[in-house]
This record gives structure tokens, C-alpha cells and sequence, in this order.
């Protein structure tokens, strides 16, 4: 809103660039410093969701010769519950990064902004509740796996990686929240 | 705010009891509404989180004969996790009443505004994790108990007003998002 009350006395901006912050921030009817926090938070939930996704998948060994116990997350439906909730996070978290690039890229309408701040808003909270769910249940699972073996190694690095994604996501969520506030109440 | 702007014109407010909404409306700088179905989630998280950890401590049979297996909550670290979550959202519900009900019935400081918002926002969203979190341990150890017996349905019982309680507290902090955010912007 105040990017633009520029002075008399001040010269013009000096970037007009599309790439500059100026165009998000009255995109986003916020200022430029929430769009780039944004930003790196939905970057860093999609690192740490494809991690933690990433770690059940290839760290437990699938295929074992003598199949005493289950070697696969898949034996364990507490961890795929975990595996899948990742899994959808990490797509929302591309397809929020992918909005957030194209808002700064070009001014074309990927999706309003309006409905965006509602699907945000959202989503942020269902991540983060479900998140947080998903991680609980694979702490216990963890708890009950006899220690040590690949499948316990993998399980920990994935749970600890969905703890902090689900921090991430709800620092989102606060963002989103202020955003959505804001448009109800102008 | 605007409650008290009265015209010349216009003949005085009719009603100058305390118990008026009006009061309230200037108090809490959001319409009553608001305030109104604030108390009321309150209320009912109040009561069902009462409802689920007295379903717990009561309905569990403490002592048997023959203790061939775990007949109490408290032999279950998850169960009581979701017993203390419960408790402790109880206690937090109560506090919230008291200060909805200290708002409406006199003009009284319990506590400033501010740092209400303040606490409300932070443990609304920290009381709904610590929820969700809970229940979704406590149905994993419903599905692993063996079906049939008191501490089942006990708990079984408390798992699902666990859930509703966590449904109310998301509300609620939606709720105390939104002031949170009025706060903020205005």
C-alpha cells in the first residue's frame, strides 16, 4: 500500500524491475519482508518434508532374505501414515512455492489472491494439525521397534525431520492467519 | 469503540446495566458476537475435556484381583498423556471462562487486554497441538488394547471427546486469531 506514496522531492525508484519486491508487496496488499519470510518458510518445509519422506523411503531396506521382523516402512501402517503425511505437505509447500515465484516473476494471475488466502489458510492449519499427528503416532512407533536396526535409523531421522517441518508449517500458518485477518477485516 | 458515540439527538442508551454486551463490545474492541460464541467454546471445551479425563479416572477399574494385565490408565504412558493433556486444556478453559464471565459481570481488571490476546492466541493454537497430538497417540493404543474391557471403552470414550475438545479449541483460536491480528494491525 505505502510503496507507491512516493515524495515531489524523491527521485523515481530505481528498479522497476519485475523482479523486485515493489510488484509483490501490492500484489500481496502486505509488506515485502512477510512475502519473503513466506517464501523461505514454504522452501523449508518442502526441504524437510521431501527429507523426511525421502528418509523412510530409501534408508529401510525393502527386501531382506531372512524375514524375521518387518524391515519396510510399509509393514507399519503408523509409519506410512507419517510417510504420506509428508508427502502431501511437500506438495502443498511446491505449489505454494510455485505461487510465490510466480508473483514475483510476472504480475499473471496463477491464482487469485483472495481464494489464495483462503486455501492458505486452510491447508497451513490442516498441515500443521495433521503434521503434528502424524508425528506423534510414528514417536510412539519408534518407541516399540527394537533398537538399532536400519529401519529404527530411518524412522528417527524421518520423525525428526516431521517435527521441525510441522514448526515450519505453523510459523506458515501464523503468516497465512495475519494475511486472511487482514483481508476480512479491510 | 463506537457503542459510546452517541449523536445529540438520539435519547441516552437504555440499558446501563453492567451486564449489557454493550460493556462488553468496548471491553474486548470486537462485536459481541464474538465474545458471546467465544464463552460458549469455552464452555464446551470446559466440559468436554472435563468429560474426557473423568471418563479415564473413572470408568478405568483401579484395582483387580487378578492383575493378569493392565486394567488402569496410569499403566499406559500414552493414555495418560492424553489424561494430562485434557487436564491441563481444562484448567486453561476454565481460566478463560472466569475472565469471560469477570468481562460481562463488572468492569473489573482481571487481567489487561493486551496481554490476554496475548495469552489467548498463544495457547489456543499450543492447546490444539498438544490435542491432536494426544489423541492421535491415545487411538493408536486403543487399536493395539484388547477390545471389550472397561479401560477400552474408557478410553475409547475419552478419545472421542478428545477430539471434540480439539475441534473447540480450534475454533477457539481461530477466534483468538482473529483479535490477535485486530491487535496487531490497528
Amino acid at each position: 500500500m505505502s510503496g507507491y506514496t512516493v515524495s515531489p522531492a524523491q527521485p523515481p525508484l530505481p528498479t522497476p524491475s519485475p523482479f523486485s519486491y515493489s510488484v509483490a508487496s501490492t500484489r500481496w496488499n502486505s509488506s515485502p519482508s512477510i512475502h519473503t519470510a513466506n517464501l523461505y518458510l514454504r522452501f523449508l518445509a518442502l526441504v524437510l518434508s521431501f527429507g523426511s519422506a525421502l528418509s523412510l523411503a530409501v534408508l529401510s531396506p525393502t527386501e531382506t532374505k531372512v524375514k524375521k521382523h518387518p524391515t519396510s516402512f510399509l509393514d507399519y501402517p503408523q509409519l506410512l501414515y507419517c510417510f504420506t503425511a509428508n508427502i502431501m505437505v511437500f506438495l502443498y509447500a511446491a505449489y505454494q512455492l510455485f505461487k510465490g515465484i510466480c508473483d514475483i516473476a510476472h504480475r499473471g494471475i496463477f491464482i487469485s489472491d483472495k481464494v489464495s488466502d483462503y486455501i492458505s489458510f486452510i491447508f497451513d492449519h490442516l498441515a500443521g494439525y495433521v503434521l503434528v499427528s502424524a508425528s506423534s503416532v510414528a514417536v510412539q512407533t519408534i518407541q516399540q521397534m527394537d533398537n538399532g536396526n536400519a529401519l529404527w535409523k530411518a524412522a528417527l531421522v524421518s520423525v525428526c525431520m516431521s517435527f521441525t517441518t510441522f514448526l515450519v508449517i505453523a510459523a506458515s500458518a501464523l503468516l497465512s492467519g495475519y494475511k486472511f485477518c487482514k483481508r476480512i477485516i479491510w
